[in-house]
């Protein structure tokens, strides 16, 4: 007998057909002498509409009310999942995220997880039951309703997984598990049988959206075995653990982001504390500053160049021409239309050769790179957002990933 | 400075122009310098929308998860509303059932009111603030969310201005006030200034729609003044209060409901036991029996007569025709087609003239009396369904309501 948590995001139970599909396979899991626990999403596009309804009532949309608006999507959902499992014969019972025992700070619209109390559920499985928990959800200490973001649902599957000492959490979502690149770029991308927690972090800073890059985070920090699946095929998907010793796979996936614009800022002094100056005042102003390079140095002044989601451009070059102001430099120059590729591999620690490949892949193709960072598991280039595709596809195939991994000897 | 509660329907926070316009008008009283409790409801159909949608997902639809499902719509308003007053620069919080303090027993899907411990409705009020309420929602001892039921919103206002020691209780819905009759029917039936908790309890009783009998009911027990009002012209309504020792009307209002069908047992055998054992195997079948006749005995054996809602009909034949076959009856008639009139009046207890012009309006306007049934302020009598409208315009006339209250010498 395991003990699972199963996520289910709001695609999985978007319909009533879909809500007693899982509920099928919730009850399945049971028969076969299983203990689960549920989280689950608001349906569909129901915190889509719930956003829409604020944004048509109110202008100022106080945080304390937005979770406590946001988090009724999902308590509908537990309660329709929890009656069809019950018309299933198996018994369940719905918790709110308050009622789960999340406590959180009280950031709303944002809030993170302090402690996770989960007395309720406990005795729910003791019971015989199946919980079913609200996803991205719970209490602050003024005993407010808080909501965890966008992806909290995930977040709060691992959570729950690791203050109940659960053997795996089941994330289910709309694709099989964690392919190798995106399948609707990359004909022939793979689904992969497992990947390390560390790749899987990887992958989601630089482009993969699913699962939340917080969750997997929590998971790696707290060695929750993850496990990607569809909700729709049901089949085994991609089983995500700490890192193998065994054998490591010198590149696992290319992934992209094409949500990047890059600013240059141009003449900048070469003296000490101009640079942090300017990114000072970006994290003031909560501008989200990815990749950043500096030129070498010639003649006393450099470039600095550096990406940001697109929604942030505009606020980012204004900051810079501030600073600029400020501390002297000659330019500031934004470049909207760029994305990032990344290729991720455990195994590229041990295996010097990885970024030469990338490179030589890029270039016999044409495709001129902009920016280049790099981390132990990882390498990624700006590229024209133009040629992002391409460059997915060239080095999918120049990795030989559709055929299945390349180990470390 | 006044305490009130001011209670929101369903239809008065229909749309998000709604919302606004109760969030002006809470404003407006706030800027007065009255403390406000508000009490809301689910917005417009969301209830039905619920309930439809539990029924495609499951056929057990368990009442815990009934009552956490439905619980979500008044959630919702709640937040939308705080959201909307903000917008006017008055600070508001939304509260749920169980954060206002309703502990309730655990019959869910109709929860009944334990006890109302509003500690953070008196902080939020200390505070300067609006504090918003989910209507017809608390928690139960096992601390699972439940539901009071349709119409449960009334009775969560009043119980609350009880608990706060509120100074009114304002029930606002889409109707100006208490109307001496159905304007639908009656198109001069005017809208009452005053009148009392009895005769409102025999007018919801009796098929007045609004405000719910339970609330009323739970207002006169505890003394809460009530002022039903209208939602969309804002003008004064309808103030419920104790009985008057000053002046008091003969007759208040005529109320109908069509929603009656009549069954006669005949032949019953004219000895003790035999009415006790029927009426015990409708109880216990949950049918709700409303008035009950029993004809004058002839040679040992007498027919009874009794009103059930058209809903219980079906039921209510079949329990007969067993208990008959059981003590012995010889027939079972069913009469679908009937509807009840009333006349309601607190100032004809004395003045017992009220009875006889009731039968000498239906009998001028060839309508025929099936059965009769008083109360010390109210005379109903049981007509065809067809005459009914006829009945309540005769009536409404004959004791000129439409020019004001007759009041007693």
């Amino acid at each position: 007998m395991a003990l699972l948590v199963q996520k289910f995001g709001g695609t999985s139970v978007g319909t009533p057909d879909r809500m007693r599909a899982v509920a099928e396979h919730v009850a399945r899991t049971v028969r076969r002498g299983d203990q689960v626990v549920v989280v689950i999403s608001a349906m569909g596009k129901e915190t889509d509409d719930l956003l829409r309804i604020a944004r048509e009532v109110s202008n100022t949309r106080p945080g304390r009310e937005m979770d406590m608006l946001i988090t009724a999507g999902e308590r509908k959902a537990t309660a329709l999942l929890c009656m069809a499992i019950a018309d299933l014969g198996v018994e369940a019972e719905s918790f709110t995220g308050s009622q789960a025992g999340f406590l959180t700070d009280s950031t709303h619209t944002n809030a993170k997880i302090i402690e996770v109390k989960p007395d309720r559920i406990r005795a729910s499985l003791a019971a015989g039951r199946v919980a079913v928990v609200g996803g991205a959800q719970g209490q602050s200490a003024e005993r407010n309703v808080t909501f965890l973001g966008r992806g909290g649902s995930d977040t709060t599957a691992v959570a729950l997984a690791h203050a109940l000492g659960a053997d795996s959490c089941e994330l289910y979502t709309d694709v099989p598990g964690v392919f190798t690149s995106d399948p609707r770029i990359v004909t022939n991308a793979r689904k992969m049988e497992h990947i390390t927690f560390d790749e899987l972090l990887e992958m989601t800073a630089n482009g993969c959206p699913k699962p939340a890059m917080r969750s997997v985070e929590y998971a790696r920090t707290h060695g929750v075995e993850l496990h990607v699946r569809s909700a729709f095929t049901w089949e085994s998907g991609t089983v995500v653990t700490k890192e193998s010793t065994m054998e490591q796979a010198i590149v696992s996936a290319v992934v992209h982001d094409a949500d990047e614009a890059k600013v240059t800022i141009g003449g900048v002094a070469d003296r000490p504390g101009v640079a942090a100056h300017v990114f000072r005042a970006l994290a003031d102003a909560d501008v989200n500053v990815d990749l950043i390079v500096q030129n070498t140095s010639e003649q006393g002044v450099t470039d600095i160049s550096f990406t940001v989601p697109h929604g942030d451009l505009e606020k980012a070059v204004a900051i810079c021409e501030t600073a600029g102001a400020e501390v002297g430099f000659t330019s500031v120059t934004a470049e909207p239309a760029i994305a990032r590729v990344s290729v991720v591999g455990a195994g590229m620690k041990s295996h010097p050769g990885v970024a030469a490949t990338v490179f030589e892949t890029l270039a016999a193709n044409d495709i001129n790179i902009e920016m280049i960072a790099t981390s132990a598991i990882r390498v990624s280039c700006v590229v024209a957002e133009a040629d992002v595709e391409r460059a997915v596809v060239a080095l999918h195939d120049s990795f030989g990933l559709a055929n299945g991994p390349v180990y470390v000897d």
